[in-house]
Parts: C-alpha cells; structure tokens; sequence
C-alpha cells in the first residue's frame, strides 16, 4: 500500500493527492436514508451487502439505521467484519472446503454466521465444521431463479437439499437464497420486473414445496439494488440484499428507470489530475484501470459532459475533449466508476467529503480478503 | 486484507487456501535467466519494470542478476522500493502537481530517482521540488514514439523540453523515454517489428537534434515485454523497461512469434477451487474479477483444454466444460491471468511454489500504491 495517506482530515479537495477514492457524505447519507424510507413499514429486513464497501464504518451505519446485520461474498471478508463487532453475517456463496468451513464455524462463536448450499457435499462440510466447533450455523439453499451461475433449480432439487440440511445438527435450516443477479443491470425497466416476477414465482413453489414436507422456510432473502422493490413488493421475498445503493456506480445509472422506481445518487468518485496534455482533443489523468474498475466499461467524468474517459491502461487514463472544453495540466476531475465493488476494492482508505473538506477517512479493511 | 494468509511453507497445494496468486519459482528463474542471456553482450541495460510485481523480493534478484534498478510507475509505489534498499529507480511517468514532485524529491536522498516529464511545467515544479529538497533529479523528455498517450511530438517539442530541463538545475537531463507501449500487444510480428523500427528512427533523430543543440542525451530508454529484442537491436535504445516478461499472462502469449523473438514461460497463476457444480456442462470457481483482472480478457485454465473460463463476476468465474471434461466440487485449479500486472495489484503476498510446496510467501508491498 501506499506508505502515506492521500489525505488529512481537513483537507481542501486541491491537497487530496490523486488518485483517491472520495465519499460525497452528504448524497451517501441521502442514499441511506432513502433505503431505510423504501423498506419501512413492509415488513423487509435489510441485510445490506458489505462486498460493495468492504468498510466496517460503513456497516456500523447501516446496523445503525436498521439493518439486521451485513451480506459478505469471503469468509475471510465475513471475519474482518465480525472482527469489528457486525453481530449477524450471511456469507452469500458456498463454501468448498473443509477447512474453508472451519474458518467460518470459528467466526459462530462471536457472530451469528450464515451461508449458502448448493450441493450435498457442502452440507457435509459444515455439518463436520460446525459440530467440531460446538457452534450452530444458518444454512440457506440456494435456488438459480434465472442468475445461471450457483444455486439448485427450484423444486424438487432445492427441496431435497434443504431437507438434508434440516437433518445435518447442529446445522439450521434458515431458508432460501433467491438472488436474481442477471436482473441488476437489464436496462429495461420491464425486463427487471418480469425477471423478479419469476424469480419470485420460483421461490414461492420451492418455498411451499419445502413448508409441505414439514420443514420450516423462515427466510427468503435476494434482491440487489437494481430491482430490490420489485423483490419488497413480490410477497415472498422477506430480506433484502443490496448493497450498491450506497455508492452508485455508472453501470447502476445506465438502467433506464420506471415510475416506483428507487432512484439513488452517486456517491462514489475516483478523484484525479490532469497529468499530461501534449494532443490537441484529448488529455491524460492518473487514474487508470488499477484505481477504477474498467470490467463494466470506463467511469464518467462527473458533471463535465465536455470530457469522455475513453481508455484506460493500467496507470493512465485517456479523455477526450469536445472542442470547447477548457482543461489544464493538474485539473482536478471526479470520475464516477463503472463499477464500484472491485473499484473499492483497489483502495486502502475511503475519503469523506463534507462541504469541500475531508471530513472522515475510514479504512477499506477487507479490501483484498479474498479467501 | 484476508486476516490470514493463504499458505504456509511447506505446505502442499492441496493446502493452499483460494483464490491465492502463486508463482512458479523453476518457471520464474528460467524467465529472469532468459532476459539476462538476451541481453548479454549488446552493452543494452536492464531496469526492470516493478510495475508488473510491486513486490521488493523480486527487485532484488532482478538487480542481482545485473539489472541497473527498477521502473515505476507511481511515486509512492517507488517510495515502497526505496525503503527496501533499491538505489536506483526511475518513475516512468509525468508529475503533476508540486506536492507529488516534493515526495519524490524527498526520495533522492535515499536513491538516484528519474522520472519524466512532456510539459514544462512538470519542468518548474521538479526544480522547485529539487531546489527546496537539496537534490538532483534525473529527468527524462518522454517522447510519443507511437503510443498515443503521454509524450511530446519527436523532433523539436522534444528538443526545446530538453534544453528547458538541462537549464534548470538542480535537474539533470538524462535522456529520453521512448516507449512503444501500443506495439506490446499487436499480434503479428511484423507489425511489432515494423512499429519499433519507426519508434527507433523517431527517438534516433530527436537524440540527434538535441546532440546537435550541444546537449548530451546519455540514455534512451523503452522497450517492453513484447518487442525489446527489437529495441535491443535498434542500435538506438540502451537501456530496456520490460516488467511481464518475469511471470506473462495471456495476452502476452496471444502475440504470435516469428524466429528470433525472446519467449519466456507462464510462471504467474491465480489458484482456484469448483466451489459450484449444478448444471451441466458447467462449474462455478472461487476466481472472479477481483482475483483475476479481466480488463485484458478471461483468464485460461492452465493445462486443461477441456475447461474455458467464460464469464467472471466479481466473486466468480464460470467455467464451460467439454462433454469428456471431469471436474469435481472442490477440485483445484491454476488459472493464466488475462493480464499479470493488475491481477498482482489484488493481492498482498505471492506464493511461491518448488517441487509442488509452498517454498515462499513474499510480501507485494507495494500492493496499491496509488498515489
């Protein structure tokens, strides 16, 4: 990591040295907030996504605000945030080794601990872990309705697995895992709605198909910041995951919107300077592809249509001028990621702006937990 | 970062935990010997471009075995290797803003630094920054030699940069950096070829005219991974920045080669575990964009033609399987990163394996210096 920070507290955004990762707190507050507002009164948990943020500063806030506790994609992502004190974690993947399983079994004697299934061999693996550990864990199916990556088809083969579940003590059977991620970026505001339609339709059978063999469903839980409504507005879905709609990242702003729509605000920006213009029309800044993610297209300069992020290498990146466009060597520009998960998870520190000033700088602490 | 780490000495592969960045260390000797037989006796220099590992234990032996020191791209990544005792390092980018020239102005009282400039200005605040610091700086004009990126035009923008640096002590005018960063990639060897001819005879001619203003220029330097046997043989470069060359990725083994080109071997892998297996022709593993950057392309499946790695989110990667394809829940896998130099930026220690354990875990200190 970079042996001095990119900011002290105070800061103007001139002495930010570049290239940073910067939080407008005040739209960040703004798009807690609204979260909170959407799901009041429904009866829907929030169990925000933390692989977006990777920040136990961050979850905090959101526990704070109402969350039931925090989604993580790694055990070892998990482990940083119960290590910070998030009592209640969901490991939204599958785990698929013994001795991946005993980390997580360790993490169940400070932390209420989940995780997903999609093979009976997994089961096994927890079921040793956990009973090894004298610890309990929540253990969802996870059901494909239409992602096409993990997960069982819904039905009979969901069934069948939570069953072997229910069976496996110290294991608990906490319910399904439904995440229609295929859903989160179709640009169509119908395509959305029909995806969750059947996802939810696929959840509701493989959820009654489960109650009729006799065994507890108590949690449907999916949805991301791209259709979470539709999930909140769906009868089955009780837990929502998202986890983007903190930040916003250019990918989430290409969805064209309908009306019932939740709409968030960037948040998030890569701030950056001007490092080189030796060509009429275009100009270089010093964020390139290892300070903003390029695997969902180039980031958008923030409120400067007058200028086009058309390539990134790995250490440069290339704007385009319109004719009119005033520019010099050391500009300050803000540019909105394409996608901020593994844009965040290039940085060691996320800066807060209040007011033209550093207001906060909280450590990105599971940046690179991997494991 | 993971709260643990991915390995042990010792252990076996069976044993390391995934995704993790692993190294083969035969393959990596070869690759370093390689580029130091390739080089012998053409009176060409080596400095190393640490870009591609930001890790101090790789400096070192590629000083070793005779590199002149090392390229950077940042200044606190170059700031990373000072510390570490290598002392001679030259950042091969431009600075843009007096505070960032004051941090590398500190480091040259630890190390000969270099570093480039195409605008006056960078000029003026280099000399400020080496005034007040009470240090010399090696400064270099670097010229677009066919990149398109950073640059000043060959011939008289460089030439009047130069006479600008050699006028302004404490700075010394050093030479000039001609890199064809666009020809790395082209995919025929003639166009490689063809393309460091005319780089060779922009830089050749622009020495020429700045000789010719009474002006030494010492040392042009360039060259990449994918074309220095043709700056080696240019009879103009002395001195090469190849970095990848050290572990290759992908794209650099989709150039195809002609007779007399260097190759060197996949040494780099990102280790992988199925973690998800629930449809046909299909697995899931426990890769994605954030262990493998994808910017240059999918990842391929070392060794396996049966297995193509498909699709990569953020914390997985999709493999199709051919009909005769075995693969189990829990199999390992070693993947060739689409590109080695921002799959490294994900990691904080490089494992390296001899005789199929775990015989090293280095640090990759300067893992996300950014700034």
């Amino acid at each position: 990591m970079s042996p001095w920070s990119a900011a002290a507290l105070g800061d103007t955004l001139a002495n930010i040295e570049t290239p940073a990762l910067v939080l407008d707190l005040d739209a960040f507050d703004r798009n807690l907030k609204r979260m909170q507002e959407a799901l009041s009164g429904c009866n829907i948990r929030l169990r925000a996504h933390a692989k977006s943020h990777k920040c136990p500063e961050i979850a905090r806030r959101q526990v704070a605000l109402g969350a039931v506790g925090i989604c993580c994609q790694k055990v070892s992502e998990a482990a940083v945030f119960v290590d910070a004190g998030i009592a209640d974690v969901l490991v939204t993947n599958q785990i698929a080794s013994l001795a991946k399983a005993r980390r997580l079994a360790s993490l169940a004697h400070k932390a209420r601990m989940g995780v997903l299934v999609d093979d009976a061999q997994q089961v096994m693996w927890l079921q040793q872990a956990a009973a090894d550990a004298d610890v309990s864990l929540d253990v969802y199916v996870e059901v494909d309705v239409g992602s096409g990556r993990c997960g069982v088809a819904p039905g009979d083969e969901a069934v069948a697995l939570a069953m072997q579940v229910d069976r496996s003590k110290p294991l608990r059977f906490a319910g399904l895992q439904c995440y229609q991620g295929a859903a989160q970026h179709m640009r169509e505001p119908a395509q959305r709605q029909a995806a969750i339609a059947q996802a939810s339709e696929w959840a509701c059978m493989t959820r009654d198909a489960i109650v009729a063999k006799g065994v507890a469903c108590e949690r449907i839980t999916g949805a991301g910041t791209g259709t979470f409504w539709h999930e909140r507005d769906s009868g089955v879905f009780n837990e929502i995951q998202a986890g983007s709609y903190i930040f916003m990242d250019r990918d989430y702003s290409d969805n064209q919107s309908a009306a019932g729509d939740c709409a968030f605000e960037h948040a998030l920006f890569v701030q950056t300077t001007v490092m080189s213009q030796t060509k009429s029309g275009r100009a270089i800044v010093d964020a390139g592809l290892k300070a903003s993610s390029v695997d969902s297209g180039m980031p958008v300069v923030w409120q400067r249509p007058d200028l086009t992020y058309i390539k990134a290498s790995d250490e440069h990146g290339v704007l385009a001028l319109t004719p009119q466009a005033q520019l010099s060597l050391g500009d300050v520009l803000w540019l909105v990621p394409g996608h901020c998960d593994p844009t965040v998870n290039l940085y060691d520190e996320l800066i807060g702006i209040r007011q033209g000033r550093v207001a906060s700088i909280w450590p990105i602490s599971a940046r690179g937990a991997l494991l």
